[in-house]
Protein backbone atom coordinates (compact mmCIF):
# COMPACT_ATOMS: atom_id res chain seq x y z
CA UNK A 1 0.00 0.00 0.00
CA UNK A 2 1.03 3.33 -1.29
CA UNK A 3 1.72 5.29 1.70
CA UNK A 4 2.07 9.00 0.03
CA UNK A 5 -0.61 10.45 -2.37
CA UNK A 6 0.93 10.88 -5.75
CA UNK A 7 0.97 14.36 -6.12
CA UNK A 8 3.57 15.14 -3.49
CA UNK A 9 7.19 13.72 -2.53
CA UNK A 10 7.19 12.99 1.33
CA UNK A 11 9.99 14.58 1.90
CA UNK A 12 8.76 17.97 0.66
CA UNK A 13 7.95 20.10 3.33
CA UNK A 14 4.57 21.27 3.61
CA UNK A 15 3.14 23.02 0.62
CA UNK A 16 3.18 26.44 0.63
CA UNK A 17 -0.06 28.15 1.34
CA UNK A 18 -1.73 28.68 -2.28
CA UNK A 19 -3.54 31.83 -0.98
CA UNK A 20 -4.01 34.83 1.23
CA UNK A 21 -0.27 36.34 1.71
CA UNK A 22 1.81 34.20 -0.82
CA UNK A 23 4.09 33.40 2.05
CA UNK A 24 4.22 29.75 2.65
CA UNK A 25 3.85 31.48 6.45
CA UNK A 26 1.39 33.37 8.04
CA UNK A 27 2.59 37.30 8.25
CA UNK A 28 3.22 38.52 11.36
CA UNK A 29 2.32 41.19 12.80
CA UNK A 30 4.46 44.57 11.59
CA UNK A 31 5.73 42.41 8.62
CA UNK A 32 5.92 45.54 6.78
CA UNK A 33 7.18 47.60 9.99
CA UNK A 34 10.96 48.43 10.21
CA UNK A 35 13.20 45.75 9.40
CA UNK A 36 16.72 47.21 11.85
CA UNK A 37 17.66 43.79 13.01
CA UNK A 38 20.18 40.93 13.12
CA UNK A 39 23.67 41.35 14.45
CA UNK A 40 22.96 44.37 16.19
CA UNK A 41 20.79 42.24 18.54
CA UNK A 42 23.88 40.03 19.57
CA UNK A 43 21.97 37.13 17.62
CA UNK A 44 24.01 36.54 14.82
CA UNK A 45 23.35 33.21 13.93
CA UNK A 46 19.67 33.78 12.71
CA UNK A 47 19.42 32.96 9.12
CA UNK A 48 20.15 36.05 7.30
CA UNK A 49 16.20 37.90 6.51
CA UNK A 50 14.85 36.27 9.33
CA UNK A 51 11.78 38.58 10.42
CA UNK A 52 12.61 40.90 13.61
CA UNK A 53 9.53 39.74 15.47
CA UNK A 54 11.15 35.93 15.03
CA UNK A 55 14.10 37.45 16.93
CA UNK A 56 11.94 39.58 19.45
CA UNK A 57 10.12 36.12 20.44
CA UNK A 58 13.62 34.55 20.98
CA UNK A 59 15.30 37.39 23.00
CA UNK A 60 12.32 37.98 24.85
CA UNK A 61 12.69 34.57 27.00
CA UNK A 62 16.07 34.34 26.26
CA UNK A 63 16.98 36.24 30.09
CA UNK A 64 20.02 35.32 30.60
CA UNK A 65 21.29 35.67 26.69
CA UNK A 66 23.02 31.99 26.22
CA UNK A 67 21.58 32.45 22.91
CA UNK A 68 19.83 28.89 23.47
CA UNK A 69 16.07 28.36 25.33
CA UNK A 70 14.84 25.47 26.65
CA UNK A 71 11.16 24.29 26.64
CA UNK A 72 8.96 26.45 28.85
CA UNK A 73 11.02 29.25 27.06
CA UNK A 74 9.67 27.73 24.02
CA UNK A 75 6.66 28.02 24.77
CA UNK A 76 6.06 31.24 26.02
CA UNK A 77 7.97 32.43 22.53
CA UNK A 78 5.54 30.82 20.46
CA UNK A 79 3.01 32.32 22.02
CA UNK A 80 3.70 35.63 21.42
CA UNK A 81 3.24 34.69 17.51
CA UNK A 82 1.01 32.04 17.79
CA UNK A 83 -0.71 30.52 20.88
CA UNK A 84 0.25 28.68 24.44
CA UNK A 85 0.85 25.42 23.02
CA UNK A 86 0.84 22.11 25.35
CA UNK A 87 4.10 20.89 26.72
CA UNK A 88 3.09 17.64 24.84
CA UNK A 89 3.31 19.74 21.68
CA UNK A 90 6.37 21.73 22.37
CA UNK A 91 8.20 18.59 23.68
CA UNK A 92 7.66 17.03 20.11
CA UNK A 93 9.06 20.41 18.26
CA UNK A 94 11.91 20.22 20.43
CA UNK A 95 13.20 16.86 19.91
CA UNK A 96 12.40 17.48 16.15
CA UNK A 97 13.97 20.91 15.79
CA UNK A 98 16.82 20.77 18.11
CA UNK A 99 20.35 20.18 17.55
CA UNK A 100 20.97 16.43 17.97
CA UNK A 101 24.68 17.87 19.99
CA UNK A 102 22.64 20.40 22.38
CA UNK A 103 20.28 17.55 24.69
CA UNK A 104 17.50 20.28 25.90
CA UNK A 105 18.11 23.52 23.80
CA UNK A 106 17.51 25.07 21.01
CA UNK A 107 19.70 28.02 19.30
CA UNK A 108 18.22 30.95 16.94
CA UNK A 109 18.38 29.21 13.70
CA UNK A 110 16.57 25.91 14.68
CA UNK A 111 13.74 28.64 16.20
CA UNK A 112 13.42 30.26 13.17
CA UNK A 113 13.33 26.79 11.39
CA UNK A 114 10.82 25.97 13.67
CA UNK A 115 8.95 29.30 13.67
CA UNK A 116 8.51 28.83 10.19
CA UNK A 117 7.27 25.48 10.02
CA UNK A 118 4.31 25.94 12.51
CA UNK A 119 3.29 28.78 9.78
CA UNK A 120 3.22 26.45 7.24
CA UNK A 121 1.10 24.21 9.70
CA UNK A 122 -1.11 27.15 10.13
CA UNK A 123 -2.09 27.94 6.76
CA UNK A 124 -2.54 24.61 6.44
CA UNK A 125 -4.82 24.43 9.40
CA UNK A 126 -6.66 27.59 7.97
CA UNK A 127 -7.13 26.34 4.63
CA UNK A 128 -9.23 22.66 6.27
CA UNK A 129 -10.72 24.47 8.52
CA UNK A 130 -13.93 25.53 6.33
CA UNK A 131 -15.77 27.15 8.60
CA UNK A 132 -13.21 29.07 10.69
CA UNK A 133 -14.73 27.38 14.08
CA UNK A 134 -10.84 26.96 15.02
CA UNK A 135 -11.35 23.61 14.83
CA UNK A 136 -10.97 20.64 12.64
CA UNK A 137 -12.55 17.27 12.39
CA UNK A 138 -10.80 13.59 11.26
CA UNK A 139 -12.11 14.11 7.82
CA UNK A 140 -10.74 17.71 7.53
CA UNK A 141 -7.38 16.33 9.28
CA UNK A 142 -7.22 13.66 6.80
CA UNK A 143 -8.00 16.01 4.02
CA UNK A 144 -5.07 18.48 5.26
CA UNK A 145 -2.35 15.23 5.47
CA UNK A 146 -3.27 14.22 2.22
CA UNK A 147 -3.14 17.70 0.80
CA UNK A 148 0.97 17.44 2.16
CA UNK A 149 1.80 14.13 0.44
CA UNK A 150 0.43 12.07 3.52
CA UNK A 151 -1.62 9.39 3.04
CA UNK A 152 -2.66 7.56 6.34
CA UNK A 153 -4.91 4.83 5.87
CA UNK A 154 -8.43 4.73 7.91
CA UNK A 155 -6.67 2.31 10.98
CA UNK A 156 -4.01 5.06 11.68
CA UNK A 157 -5.88 8.08 11.09
CA UNK A 158 -8.26 6.45 14.07
CA UNK A 159 -5.71 5.78 16.30
CA UNK A 160 -4.33 9.14 16.03
CA UNK A 161 -7.56 11.00 16.43
CA UNK A 162 -8.28 8.32 19.36
CA UNK A 163 -5.74 10.20 21.49
CA UNK A 164 -8.03 13.43 21.75
CA UNK A 165 -11.19 11.24 22.25
CA UNK A 166 -12.40 12.47 25.63
CA UNK A 167 -15.04 9.75 25.95
CA UNK A 168 -18.50 12.04 26.15
CA UNK A 169 -19.32 10.67 22.71
CA UNK A 170 -19.06 13.72 20.83
CA UNK A 171 -17.30 13.83 17.36
CA UNK A 172 -13.24 14.36 18.05
CA UNK A 173 -12.36 17.48 17.18
CA UNK A 174 -8.60 18.84 17.30
CA UNK A 175 -7.77 22.83 17.61
CA UNK A 176 -4.36 23.76 15.97
CA UNK A 177 -2.67 22.58 18.95
CA UNK A 178 -3.55 18.76 18.53
CA UNK A 179 -3.37 19.13 14.48
CA UNK A 180 0.24 20.39 14.87
CA UNK A 181 0.65 17.42 17.16
CA UNK A 182 -0.91 14.98 15.14
CA UNK A 183 0.84 16.46 11.67
CA UNK A 184 4.35 16.34 13.32
CA UNK A 185 4.03 12.50 14.18
CA UNK A 186 2.42 11.28 11.03
CA UNK A 187 5.45 13.54 9.39
CA UNK A 188 8.16 12.25 11.62
CA UNK A 189 7.27 8.45 11.80
CA UNK A 190 6.30 8.43 7.87
CA UNK A 191 9.76 10.16 7.13
CA UNK A 192 11.47 7.29 9.78
CA UNK A 193 9.84 4.88 7.89
CA UNK A 194 10.45 6.18 4.62
CA UNK A 195 14.49 5.96 5.11
CA UNK A 196 14.20 2.56 5.50
CA UNK A 197 12.18 2.05 2.18
CA UNK A 198 13.80 4.12 -0.03
CA UNK A 199 12.33 2.78 -3.35
CA UNK A 200 8.76 3.27 -1.64
CA UNK A 201 7.65 -0.09 -1.60
CA UNK A 202 5.45 0.19 1.49
CA UNK A 203 6.94 -2.17 3.46
CA UNK A 204 10.53 -1.94 5.41
CA UNK A 205 12.71 -4.60 6.77
CA UNK A 206 13.44 -3.54 10.39
CA UNK A 207 16.02 -4.78 13.11
CA UNK A 208 14.45 -5.11 16.57
CA UNK A 209 16.93 -2.21 17.95
CA UNK A 210 16.37 0.08 14.76
CA UNK A 211 12.56 -0.04 15.41
CA UNK A 212 13.04 0.63 19.20
CA UNK A 213 15.32 3.69 18.39
CA UNK A 214 13.34 4.49 15.50
CA UNK A 215 10.31 5.32 18.30
CA UNK A 216 11.39 5.85 21.51
CA UNK A 217 11.99 9.47 20.91
CA UNK A 218 8.80 10.39 19.41
CA UNK A 219 7.42 9.07 23.37
CA UNK A 220 9.21 12.14 24.46
CA UNK A 221 6.18 14.39 24.68
CA UNK B 1 21.05 -9.18 17.43
CA UNK B 2 19.15 -11.02 19.89
CA UNK B 3 16.17 -8.89 21.33
CA UNK B 4 16.17 -10.61 24.71
CA UNK B 5 18.10 -12.38 26.99
CA UNK B 6 18.54 -15.90 26.91
CA UNK B 7 16.72 -17.18 30.13
CA UNK B 8 13.40 -15.53 29.81
CA UNK B 9 10.46 -15.55 26.78
CA UNK B 10 9.61 -11.99 26.40
CA UNK B 11 6.01 -13.50 26.19
CA UNK B 12 6.06 -14.25 30.06
CA UNK B 13 5.01 -11.48 32.25
CA UNK B 14 7.32 -10.10 34.79
CA UNK B 15 9.02 -12.96 36.76
CA UNK B 16 7.85 -12.92 40.24
CA UNK B 17 10.04 -11.87 43.03
CA UNK B 18 12.40 -14.81 44.30
CA UNK B 19 12.56 -13.05 47.96
CA UNK B 20 10.61 -11.60 50.56
CA UNK B 21 6.64 -12.72 50.87
CA UNK B 22 7.12 -15.06 47.87
CA UNK B 23 4.00 -13.70 46.37
CA UNK B 24 4.28 -12.05 42.83
CA UNK B 25 3.86 -8.98 44.08
CA UNK B 26 4.06 -6.79 47.38
CA UNK B 27 1.59 -7.69 50.59
CA UNK B 28 -0.52 -4.81 50.70
CA UNK B 29 -1.94 -3.68 54.11
CA UNK B 30 -3.88 -6.13 56.38
CA UNK B 31 -3.40 -8.92 53.77
CA UNK B 32 -4.07 -10.86 56.44
CA UNK B 33 -7.07 -8.63 57.93
CA UNK B 34 -10.44 -9.41 57.29
CA UNK B 35 -11.44 -11.44 53.70
CA UNK B 36 -15.15 -10.55 53.37
CA UNK B 37 -15.42 -8.68 50.24
CA UNK B 38 -16.39 -9.96 46.52
CA UNK B 39 -19.79 -10.01 45.25
CA UNK B 40 -21.49 -8.47 48.76
CA UNK B 41 -19.58 -5.23 47.54
CA UNK B 42 -21.99 -5.13 43.97
CA UNK B 43 -18.42 -5.78 42.47
CA UNK B 44 -18.74 -9.26 41.38
CA UNK B 45 -16.73 -8.54 38.37
CA UNK B 46 -13.40 -8.66 40.46
CA UNK B 47 -11.63 -12.18 40.02
CA UNK B 48 -12.58 -14.32 42.89
CA UNK B 49 -9.60 -14.07 45.21
CA UNK B 50 -9.02 -10.38 44.46
CA UNK B 51 -7.82 -8.67 47.76
CA UNK B 52 -10.00 -6.70 49.14
CA UNK B 53 -8.04 -3.72 49.26
CA UNK B 54 -7.59 -4.05 45.56
CA UNK B 55 -11.03 -3.89 45.62
CA UNK B 56 -11.28 -0.62 48.24
CA UNK B 57 -9.14 1.29 46.05
CA UNK B 58 -11.36 0.94 43.13
CA UNK B 59 -14.64 1.26 44.80
CA UNK B 60 -12.91 4.72 46.78
CA UNK B 61 -13.18 6.53 43.36
CA UNK B 62 -16.33 5.24 41.82
CA UNK B 63 -18.43 7.35 43.14
CA UNK B 64 -21.47 6.53 40.53
CA UNK B 65 -20.81 3.09 41.20
CA UNK B 66 -20.73 2.67 37.03
CA UNK B 67 -18.02 -0.52 38.12
CA UNK B 68 -15.71 1.60 35.31
CA UNK B 69 -12.87 4.20 36.32
CA UNK B 70 -11.17 7.23 34.01
CA UNK B 71 -7.68 8.17 34.10
CA UNK B 72 -7.68 10.54 36.91
CA UNK B 73 -10.26 8.18 39.00
CA UNK B 74 -7.08 5.52 38.20
CA UNK B 75 -4.90 8.15 39.31
CA UNK B 76 -6.41 8.58 42.64
CA UNK B 77 -7.19 4.55 42.78
CA UNK B 78 -3.42 3.85 42.66
CA UNK B 79 -2.35 6.27 44.85
CA UNK B 80 -4.00 4.34 47.89
CA UNK B 81 -1.78 1.28 47.51
CA UNK B 82 0.96 2.52 45.47
CA UNK B 83 1.82 6.31 45.11
CA UNK B 84 0.61 8.83 42.55
CA UNK B 85 1.58 8.35 39.60
CA UNK B 86 2.28 10.86 36.56
CA UNK B 87 -0.53 11.50 34.02
CA UNK B 88 2.09 10.32 31.49
CA UNK B 89 2.35 7.20 33.30
CA UNK B 90 -1.50 6.56 33.90
CA UNK B 91 -2.30 7.09 30.31
CA UNK B 92 -0.16 4.44 29.25
CA UNK B 93 -1.24 2.24 31.91
CA UNK B 94 -4.56 2.52 30.57
CA UNK B 95 -3.81 2.12 26.98
CA UNK B 96 -2.07 -1.17 27.89
CA UNK B 97 -4.90 -2.81 30.41
CA UNK B 98 -8.14 -0.97 29.83
CA UNK B 99 -10.60 -3.28 27.21
CA UNK B 100 -10.48 -2.86 23.72
CA UNK B 101 -14.07 -2.10 23.28
CA UNK B 102 -14.08 0.88 26.37
CA UNK B 103 -12.71 3.74 25.04
CA UNK B 104 -11.49 5.22 28.10
CA UNK B 105 -12.34 3.37 31.47
CA UNK B 106 -11.05 0.35 33.14
CA UNK B 107 -13.75 -1.95 34.97
CA UNK B 108 -12.53 -4.11 37.86
CA UNK B 109 -11.24 -7.24 35.87
CA UNK B 110 -8.54 -4.79 34.11
CA UNK B 111 -8.35 -3.02 37.72
CA UNK B 112 -7.13 -6.07 39.25
CA UNK B 113 -4.94 -6.84 36.76
CA UNK B 114 -3.14 -3.86 36.40
CA UNK B 115 -2.65 -3.91 40.39
CA UNK B 116 -1.26 -6.60 40.57
CA UNK B 117 0.96 -6.14 37.53
CA UNK B 118 2.71 -2.63 39.21
CA UNK B 119 3.41 -5.10 42.17
CA UNK B 120 5.70 -7.17 39.99
CA UNK B 121 7.05 -3.68 38.92
CA UNK B 122 7.73 -2.56 42.04
CA UNK B 123 9.16 -5.97 43.16
CA UNK B 124 11.76 -5.74 40.35
CA UNK B 125 12.60 -1.48 41.24
CA UNK B 126 13.04 -2.67 44.58
CA UNK B 127 15.49 -5.47 43.82
CA UNK B 128 17.64 -2.90 41.70
CA UNK B 129 17.56 -0.36 43.57
CA UNK B 130 20.33 -1.91 45.98
CA UNK B 131 20.62 1.37 48.06
CA UNK B 132 17.27 1.82 48.22
CA UNK B 133 17.63 5.34 47.71
CA UNK B 134 13.93 4.98 45.43
CA UNK B 135 15.38 5.26 42.32
CA UNK B 136 17.69 3.74 39.62
CA UNK B 137 19.94 4.82 37.42
CA UNK B 138 20.51 3.66 33.56
CA UNK B 139 22.83 0.40 34.82
CA UNK B 140 20.32 -0.65 36.83
CA UNK B 141 17.38 0.18 34.76
CA UNK B 142 18.90 -2.30 32.22
CA UNK B 143 19.46 -5.24 34.34
CA UNK B 144 16.24 -4.81 35.69
CA UNK B 145 14.79 -5.56 32.14
CA UNK B 146 17.41 -7.98 31.43
CA UNK B 147 15.92 -9.94 34.56
CA UNK B 148 12.91 -10.36 33.27
CA UNK B 149 13.97 -10.59 29.61
CA UNK B 150 14.67 -7.73 27.63
CA UNK B 151 17.62 -7.24 26.41
CA UNK B 152 18.10 -4.20 24.94
CA UNK B 153 20.72 -2.17 22.78
CA UNK B 154 22.79 0.52 24.45
CA UNK B 155 21.49 2.48 21.53
CA UNK B 156 18.07 2.42 22.85
CA UNK B 157 19.01 2.39 26.50
CA UNK B 158 20.51 5.92 26.04
CA UNK B 159 16.89 7.48 24.15
CA UNK B 160 15.04 5.78 26.62
CA UNK B 161 17.35 7.60 29.17
CA UNK B 162 17.51 10.54 27.88
CA UNK B 163 13.98 11.37 28.55
CA UNK B 164 14.46 11.79 32.12
CA UNK B 165 17.33 14.05 31.84
CA UNK B 166 16.88 17.37 32.77
CA UNK B 167 19.77 18.77 31.49
CA UNK B 168 21.79 19.77 34.45
CA UNK B 169 24.57 17.15 33.51
CA UNK B 170 23.93 15.55 36.55
CA UNK B 171 23.50 11.17 36.05
CA UNK B 172 19.98 10.41 35.18
CA UNK B 173 17.95 8.51 37.48
CA UNK B 174 14.34 6.79 37.59
CA UNK B 175 12.11 7.38 40.53
CA UNK B 176 9.54 4.21 40.65
CA UNK B 177 6.86 6.04 38.71
CA UNK B 178 9.42 7.04 35.51
CA UNK B 179 11.00 3.10 36.07
CA UNK B 180 7.36 1.66 35.35
CA UNK B 181 6.93 4.08 32.70
CA UNK B 182 10.24 2.96 31.04
CA UNK B 183 9.20 -0.78 31.24
CA UNK B 184 5.72 -0.76 29.68
CA UNK B 185 7.55 0.66 26.72
CA UNK B 186 9.77 -1.47 26.49
CA UNK B 187 7.59 -4.44 27.13
CA UNK B 188 4.99 -3.35 25.19
CA UNK B 189 6.73 -2.19 22.21
CA UNK B 190 8.80 -5.41 21.87
CA UNK B 191 5.71 -7.89 22.14
CA UNK B 192 4.13 -5.76 19.37
CA UNK B 193 7.71 -6.16 17.94
CA UNK B 194 7.69 -10.08 18.44
CA UNK B 195 4.01 -10.28 16.72
CA UNK B 196 6.20 -9.57 13.51
CA UNK B 197 8.62 -11.93 14.13
CA UNK B 198 7.34 -14.74 15.69
CA UNK B 199 10.92 -16.69 14.48
CA UNK B 200 12.93 -13.98 17.12
CA UNK B 201 14.88 -13.44 14.12
CA UNK B 202 15.44 -9.99 15.31
CA UNK B 203 14.30 -8.87 12.16
CA UNK B 204 10.95 -7.75 10.99
CA UNK B 205 9.11 -7.10 7.63
CA UNK B 206 6.82 -4.09 8.52
CA UNK B 207 4.57 -2.61 6.56
CA UNK B 208 3.67 0.98 6.51
CA UNK B 209 0.25 0.66 7.97
CA UNK B 210 1.43 -2.03 10.29
CA UNK B 211 4.32 0.27 11.56
CA UNK B 212 2.18 3.78 12.06
CA UNK B 213 -0.59 1.51 14.03
CA UNK B 214 1.96 -0.55 16.27
CA UNK B 215 3.44 3.08 17.56
CA UNK B 216 0.94 5.59 17.79
CA UNK B 217 -1.34 4.24 20.85
CA UNK B 218 2.06 4.27 22.25
CA UNK B 219 1.69 7.91 22.19
CA UNK B 220 -0.94 8.66 24.44
CA UNK B 221 0.81 9.24 27.11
Amino acid sequence: MAYHSRSHKASAPPAPAQHGSGLPYPVPPNYYGPTSYGSSHGYSDFPSGTHPDVIRSFQMVDMDRSGFIDESELQRALSSGYQRFSLRTIRLLMFLFKNPNDSLKIGPKEFAALWSCLGQWRTIFERFDRDRSGKIDSMELRDALYSIGYAIPPSVLQVLISRYDDGSGRRVELNFDSFVECGLIVKGLTEKFKEKDPRYTGTAMLTYDTFMSMIIPFLVS
